[in-house]
């Protein structure tokens, strides 16, 4: 194709702006990253956007004109034809947003919106731990649960573009209440929000002796837990290790329901290493059906922060072949 | 095209066998059903599954060389490339068993081999509850519960066909052992077997006073669960009453994976009717996700016995195209 031939793409997280721009084989020139505004509103976040676009562009010596198109990974729900995120829950009091024309607009290109997850999804399975899977299931555990499903190399979007809400599968009937309502999803039993919630119960309960002394100066977040159990505190490490399983139970049961060739996990919370990782492996290859499990891998995913921006690059690299 | 226009199909399930004859556009011509003779082994089925074609045959006044080919629907799991039943949980004892290649030459036709479960679901999708939907969920809750998934119309099968084994979706942790081994699985909880054992308990305790009394003449079941509920007795009632609600919670974790536009449930504990079903459709509008629940569909399956055989007609007719 002539003109024009590098791609721009913009993650927008609950907690920051992540950019980049790249050739449409996922080779980045130049990225960006800075904390979101987006309690702010949703015009100071258009312009950081903008802004943080413009910075890797910068770092990448080229310019608006040099893009193609800018694909957005935002949080759901997206209206994909319309091109408007309506009411996200983890963008609170946004409303309904026509993001894509906004963006059009602002940057003069073409703009390609996606569900944050799923193209964090095909992010992975185009660059990352996923390449050449024909199925894959794809989930990020961070503040929440998100994810995404590739069936047959391709995103699995479902109706209205929600499938792969991996963080609201129920493991425990009558569980803990989860941000979406519901009781005992996965998201309210091993997010990063849940383990820190679990966390402050033992610190009240007198528990987590290493943890309580960590928390006087720090805020205690699932990184801080994680800190402590390799510092040597039981009770964080037991809580690592339970957290770990529940997790391995909603692993089997996406396994089961998909029978993926990959399941591919990302997110903040894989950070805590094996203390996490392992009981996680253990109960999904315990759990999950013969069948299932016959030829089954579970996979760290490779991107880090960039799986979301670089789906989009293989998303809008695909549109306009 | 020439030659044979109609087609054969057999369910072969754990306790029945199911064949008919039908034009490739469903229209049924005979049909035959019998009790299985599974635990003779597998010698005796086969004869038996040839014995309930001919009888369709013969009420549909046509002779096995009317056939293009003939469709077998099988507990799983299945090795469809080489047409190999692997030692199904279902029909114990039988090993692996070549049952294209044995029922080719038993019958002197083309035998195309399907899980039973994608079977029924290609079934309802093509000739019953859920024609014209583009991405749906099918669940069917008798002895066992079990699943078939439809991805843009057409069966999607994972990576060594198994996928869809919905029956193993956890929702309780640590809650009670399910025949595949692990704990909590909703087939544990709300399957008629589960039904069953769980009424049995009742009884047991000295609870459920008009199921204990019909329970003097015939085998609890979930059908005499649902016919002592029907009756009056209020601990059968409040049992069907959480068994649904526990269904439902499954319901909403197929729907937030798959964000589909219908999800049709059929087999014979749908047949206990609005003390199961409605508890289940309560609970997963109240569950899934918003954007998900949107325009979900919650049908009852309309094909009955036939499901499985009828997708069978679907899929040899595809393939013969």
């Amino acid at each position: 194709m002539g003109g024009p031939s590098y791609l721009g793409a913009i993650d927008l997280g609950a907690t920051k702006v992540f950019s980049l721009v790249a050739t449409p084989e996922g080779l980045i020139l130049g990225k960006d990253r800075r904390p979101t505004l987006a309690p702010r509103g949703p015009r100071a976040v258009l312009a950081q956007m903008e802004g943080s676009l413009r910075a890797s562009l910068r770092r990448a010596h080229l310019s608006m004109r040099d893009l193609g198109a800018v694909g957005i990974a935002s949080p759901g729900p997206i209206d994909l034809v319309a091109g408007v995120v309506r009411h996200p829950p983890n963008l609170p009091g946004w409303g309904a947003l026509p993001l894509r024309r906004l963006m059009e607009e602002r940057l003069g290109l073409p703009v390609v919106l996606e569900n944050d997850a799923t193209a964090a999804a095909v992010g992975e399975h185009t660059f990352g731990a996923g390449r050449g899977a024909r199925h894959m299931v794809y989930v990020t555990v961070s503040t929440g649960i998100g994810g995404g499903i590739i069936v047959d190399g391709k995103p699995y979007r479902g109706k209205g573009g929600a499938a792969g809400e991996l963080g609201h599968i129920i493991v425990q009937a009558d569980g803990p209440l989860c941000g979406c309502g519901a009781r005992g999803c996965i998201e309210a039993l091993a997010s990063g929000t849940a383990i820190a919630r679990r966390a402050q119960e033992l610190i009240a309960q007198g528990h987590a002796p290493i943890l309580a002394e960590m928390a006087g100066q720090q805020e205690v977040t699932a990184a801080l837990v994680a800190k402590a159990a390799k510092a040597g505190d039981r009770d964080c490490q037991a809580l690592l290790e339970e957290v770990g399983r529940l997790f391995g139970l909603a692993l089997a049961s996406y396994a089961n329901a998909f029978d993926p060739e990959v399941i591919v996990v990302g997110g903040g919370v894989t950070k805590a290493g094996p203390l996490f990782w392992r009981p996680a492996r253990r109960t999904l290859m315990a759990t999950a059906m013969l069948q299932i499990r016959r030829g089954l891998r579970l996979l760290r995913a490779r991107l880090g922060d960039a799986a979301g921006a670089l789906g989009m690059v293989a998303i809008i690299g695909q549109e306009m072949v």
